[in-house]
């Protein structure tokens, strides 16, 4: 889970078209254009047409690479020397050190020791230093800044910062430039860096979209932030889907707001049905995180009859030995 | 199991370029260009650069939906409507029904009596009439005469048939043009369609390629049968690959040998690993049947050290209640 330390917050805008543009080409050398994908069978049980972005194809199983990469390499040439900084103990980790190797930089990622050791591996694999800390938020914060204060780093924020928002756009560029005439852009929703990225890729290139976030029922605050115009902070999460468990951040809080985006909900059992139809339909591994989104919009599909839907497919890192439908 | 009957097989020739180009013309329309993906860490761990074709990403789960198509467009307007007929308990019977299906005309599938009820849902889920048979290859020739005799209809054989294997050539045909440059394509065997296709491709667009099979160790006619220049039939089979059981057809055999390919073996064993990196890494759902072709590479992996390698994954239609690394 992300410090919401406000000194760790970098500045805040909300990324310009050309900052699009830029992030596109910057990650394009190293980046994955991940390829769209479709089930007639699936579509037959939704009652509309889904073209499946497939984001856990991307490098590091999910779209976190894309933000990571274009804010590690938007970093001048005497910032980036001293390297860059993370608090994470998902995907955004191992992305920024896949991203600092590849521009041969030092990495370093503040991890909670209570991390399973599946991600540590992947983190270390990329060449980046640990860092463990106490599970609290503020023990997190504060061995940041020491690190921070020690390196003179850069941070990077796993979405409350324009570069990994304009990072995480490009793949919803992607998917309204190979799929033109889309109704619906849909994507889980989290920190809301990969859904506040498609709400900007749409304003930019499908004004008309709707732009809508998956969210599981025990990590509901995107949407009742959204519903009652107030960012909700705080409150406990349950759900099995370890990728959404961070709260929505004040910059993509905004960006959603200004784009009248919705989120629908899910339920975890019905987000387990729905990532076993990915598996078994369209042959792909997909994690709870990702699968949600189809979950919800099976959950409200009269909403989406006969529509033409873009959903983004986060990722696909979970433990293989321990799939939802076989531990019950 | 396919019918080895005489009176069942098609005429054989071996496709020529024409028919090749016309069997892509012919299935543009309705087959998938199925994405051609990396995994560095499979790279890592296989000492060489792997182009993974992804055939399990086709429509209808498998390559064979490719063969079927071509096969059942092939046909002239008078003979379509009389409709098709074919023999199957896996992938073709199901490729064939959905063919029929694009095409309107009727398919009629025998399966044997012991056929997984799975596999009968994918038949019938496309419109086509299934007419058990009993389990021998005796019975289930009597029964396709009969049914061809009283419908008039066409024989589609899974492998053993120009038109089918022209299909499955356009496979290879697609990984030669997105991946310039390689120096082996490799595919399982088993009747052979899919091997003997890629080595029709190869000869045409890349000379001096290697074209290699790859076989479980319980299931090696093709092996063998290369090494000793004589067909091997009537063996059992003992394999978890349960795609991978047929044996080698006569044309098949005979392009391999024209086209000098050779055949890898791998153990059960080395294929549900392999398979297990194919989940992990790739992010793919593979059925051992397609993984078998990374296990027999990485079981020999000295003989691919630093080479670009276009491998075919096959399919990925399986029991996911029944993963064979939960299941023992």
């Amino acid at each position: 889970m992300p410090g919401q330390d406000p000194a760790l917050l970098p500045p805040e805008h909300v990324p310009s078209a050309e900052e699009l543009a830029a992030a596109a080409r910057r990650i394009a050398p190293y980046a994955r254009r991940t390829p769209v994908l479709r089930s007639e069978w699936i579509d037959a049980l939704a009652g509309c047409h889904i073209h499946f972005k497939c984001e856990n194809l991307q490098r590091g199983g999910a779209f976190k690479f894309r933000g990571a990469c274009n804010a590690v390499f938007a970093l001048e040439a005497d910032q980036a020397r001293r390297g860059v900084v993370t608090q994470s103990s998902g995907n955004h980790g191992a992305a920024v050190a896949l991203a600092c190797r590849l521009r041969g930089i030092p990495a370093t990622v503040v991890v909670p020791r209570s991390a399973p050791r599946i991600k540590l591996k992947a983190i270390e694999g990329h060449g980046a230093r640990v860092v463990p800390c106490a599970v609290s938020q503020a023990d997190r914060d504060a061995t940041t800044r020491r690190v921070l204060e020690e390196t003179g780093a850069s941070y990077v924020h796993p979405f409350n910062d324009s570069r990994v928002i304009a990072g995480q756009a490009t793949a919803t560029l992607e998917l309204l430039e190979e799929v033109p005439g889309l109704d619906v852009v849909m994507a889980p929703v989290s920190g809301g860096g990969l859904l506040s990225g498609a709400a900007l890729a749409a304003r930019l290139r499908a004004p008309g979209i709707r732009v809508v976030g998956a969210e599981p029922e025990g990590a509901r605050d995107a949407h009742d932030g959204l519903v009652s115009g107030t960012r909700i902070t705080g409150r406990p999460t349950d759900t099995l889907c370890d990728g959404l468990r961070a709260e929505l951040g004040p910059l993509p809080f905004r960006i959603l707001r200004e784009q009248q985006a919705s989120v629908l909900l899910a339920s975890d059992a019905a987000t387990v049905a729905a990532m076993r139809q990915i598996f078994d339909h369209l042959k792909l591994v997909v994690e709870p995180s990702a699968a949600v989104a189809l979950a919800a919009l099976l959950a409200h599909r009269d909403a989406f009859a006969g529509l033409h839907v873009g959903m983004i497919l986060s990722g696909g890192n979970l433990d293989l030995d321990a799939l939802p439908w076989t531990t019950g």
